[in-house]
């Protein structure tokens, strides 16, 4: 089974990475872009078998730091 | 309009991370995890006049390493 995690920061906590995207984009003439936020995709292939609940505490315990991330598990 | 666009290692390519990943998850206890894969989610907010071309030239000028990634652009 593959799943997908997306790790993204927080709503309101600071993304220096995003930002100096954002600023290379403005400097290479990309008029538009408001806002630009980076993450990580952890793509997982697992046992059928894997519940919901291990694929939460892989998360958890691991894939994000909750203090300052978000994850969300999407199923492919 | 909101755009994400994920940004993976081509196949084939080593992924020192996913390992990492893949290694620490099994020392944590969770059996039948196959393969894991590490990747970057960028999450634009851009104007609605920003064509399909644009995103495209912006993954391959700046957001991905064309020589050893791939990457695949969602309009959510």
């Amino acid at each position: 089974m593959k799943v997908r995690v997306l790790v993204r920061l927080k709503p309101g906590v600071l993304d220096p990475q995003g930002r100096a995207v954002h600023h290379a984009l403005e400097g290479l003439g990309f008029a538009g872009v408001e806002d630009v936020r980076i993450g990580r995709v952890v793509e997982l292939d697992v046992a059928e078998s894997t519940s919901n609940e291990d694929l939460d505490t892989m998360c958890r315990q691991l894939l994000a730091n909750m203090v300052i991330e978000d994850y969300s598990i999407e199923k492919l």
